[in-house]
């Protein structure tokens, strides 16, 4: 007997035949014997709608207002989710985030959960009642409801499992697993059974959204076993758990990729001390994130030249404090591009060996890829290339790194 | 300076362009200097597709987990009201019945309404706030959501109005007013002013459904002046009062038609004491509301004839307990018919003059209409006939009463 929470996200439970579907995983794990919590998420649709809805109302709106509208979105789906156990002979009762309570910071609309108050629930669990739980939303300090902004249902899950000590929390989702690398650019990838909490935080915030960063960041604080898997296949899904939990570390266990990411390049930096913190130091008053950055000296002058990355989203931004500030920096000219994309190839056993990078940037090379720039972290390289070549890149990494399913195995 | 509760049906709040038109009418009271609280149904069709989901996830459902579902369709009118509100700079804020609380009984779908704190509410209007309340819904003593079914809203407001003695509750709806009759059958039919909670009671059971019953029974109780008008036209409705309220007292004041009775006729009945006793003990027994009964002797033998009227929605329920006790009672025949309606002369003002029957009777006789049974009460004359005639009936009466609107005057 093991202690469960189960999430099933907007496509697992977009309408009665969904919602359904996905009542069957819990059923099975009632039969087994398990005491079973579901936590779930808004039906596919609904949260576009009700937040349409406040905009429509007013483009400014009170974030108390909003979060009060669109936790309307999992309110309805527990007590769906409840009415289809009972009709399949399972007890069940939905719980509100006020009801259980779920307390969180007062942030309206990307609230932190601070506390959960299980007693309740897992007192009628263990009398094999299913406790089904709203997902993406507490109640504050004001006595009000409040959401934890978007995906914030898969924190719920996991922060609901941390609370009752549960042994393992399931996200049901439209995919089946974690995969080496977007499975519909590289037919080769293959499901990975485990990865690490933070082979999963490298690969979630690098673009491969199965998971939402913050899910795994609590996850790995309190020790929560996760598993990934698809509600709409029955077959076994990937394991998100502790490096110890893992035998056979590989070298790399996956590629991510992402477009969130822009380039600008300085050309004509005076080659004096403190010409790259007259650069950095007004972006960083504006608040905006630079991420990977190459300096390099002009070969015939006396003239510098950086390159670094910006949110795709803080380009414009990035451009106008750069122009504010150009006589202050004293550079001749800039150029940006946002047609960019920053692949990274991410393995926790990169840590005792050398070689990773290495092979990244031959197998780029030989390509005739260009890398733009390079930053590097324990377990992660990262290159920033042409997004042109993103497919031509991906697949010739994951042959070199040795991650293509075998040609007569199921992937 | 008054104390207002204005509450806002489906019609009213269908969409944001309509929540903003029925927006702008409180924001009228406000700029008046009047303290009010907004009452408001879910938006017209999110109700139903609530309930329908419900349906769908099983036939026979958790009462508890259906009013978790519903009263989500009133949580997202709140928040959308008060966001438009605030969007023409009026402080507003939403409350749901458990954050207020209304506290209610814990008959789930069907909850009666024990208690209201208005006094944060009150205290927050004084300060200029409007208070955006999601009618139909309440908390339990199991400290979980209830509606009060279908309709339910109207009798929030009238509660909240009474629990926070306001001056008046506006109720807003898809009608302008209570009229003497149908307008859509009768041309001429004139909008009432004014007029009391028994008569509106009797009308509005009967038919004429502009206010729910139960609404009306708890302003009565509590004194509350209901105002009924519409959201679409902005122009006066009708006030719901005491009979001190109103000088000039009509003798009739309204005529209403309901389609939900049906006829029974019991033929050859045995004429001895007990008999009518033995035809109705197993209805009663059965749950089966008898209204109007009408005995007669057969002219030339010693057989009893019976007729009375059933809610149709008994009638075949009715026949069946008939024929199952056939032997006890000892009849003949029974014929039924479902093609009936009831027609209902309704005014204050036949308490101190007799003759209102009387010529409700020799104006259907006038037309050729038989009538197959009659009841009254102290404010009332009931008269059943065959449906086909409806329209005739109605428009025969109208002119007979003098109700009909002056050719020269508006409606």
């Amino acid at each position: 007997m093991a202690r469960i929470v189960k999430k099933f996200g907007g496509t697992s439970v977009a309408d009665i035949d969904r919602i359904r579907a996905s009542a069957a995983f819990v059923k099975r794990a009632v039969d087994e014997g398990h005491e079973v919590a579901v936590v779930v998420s808004a039906m596919s649709g609904t949260t576009n709608q009700l937040v349409n809805w406040c905009q429509e109302a007013s483009a400014l709106h009170d974030a108390r207002e909003y979060d009060t509208v669109v936790a309307a979105g999992e309110q309805i789906t527990v007590g769906l989710m409840s009415i289809v156990l009972q009709s399949m002979g399972i007890q069940a009762r939905s719980w509100l985030g006020w009801q259980i309570p779920v307390k969180t910071s007062d942030v309206h609309g990307a609230a932190r959960i601070e506390s959960i108050d299980t007693s309740d629930m897992v007192r009628r669990m263990g009398e094999g009642q299913v406790a089904v739980v709203a997902g993406f939303q507490g109640i504050g300090p004001d006595n009000r409801i409040t959401t934890l902004g978007r995906g914030g249902s898969d924190t719920s899950a996991v922060a609901l499992a941390a609370a009752m000590g549960a042994d393992r929390c399931d996200i049901y989702t439209d995919v089946d697993g974690v995969y080496t690398t977007d499975p519909r650019i590289v037919s080769r990838a293959r499901k990975l059974g485990r990865v690490t909490y933070e082979e999963m935080l490298e690969m979630a915030s690098l673009g491969a959204k199965v998971l939402q960063t913050r899910s795994v960041a609590m996850a790995m604080t309190h020790g929560v076993r996760v598993q990934v898997l698809s509600s709409f296949d029955d077959v076994p899904g990937t394991l998100v758990v502790n490096e110890e939990e893992i035998v056979e570390k590989e070298l790399v266990t996956g590629l991510a990729y992402s477009r969130s990411d822009s380039v600008v390049t300085v050309y004509g930096l005076p080659d004096r001390p403190g010409t790259v913190a007259d650069l950095f130091s007004p972006l960083a008053e504006a608040d905006i994130i630079v991420d990977m950055i190459v300096q390099s000296q002009a070969p015939h002058n006396d003239e510098a030249e950086v390159t670094f990355s910006v949110p795709v989203a803080d380009l414009a931004r990035a451009k106008d404090v750069l122009e504010a500030n150009r006589e202050r920096i004293g550079y001749r000219a800039i150029d940006t591009n946002a047609d960019v994309v920053k692949l990274s190839v991410v393995g926790i056993g990169m840590r005792s060996h050398a070689g990773v990078a290495n092979t990244m940037f031959r197998t780029l090379a030989d390509k005739g890829i260009n890398i733009r720039a390079i930053s590097t972290s324990e377990i992660k390289v990262s290159a920033l290339i042409d997004s042109e070549y993103t497919e031509l890149a991906l697949r010739a990494l994951h042959t070199a790194y040795g991650l293509d399913a075998d040609q007569g195995s199921a992937a």
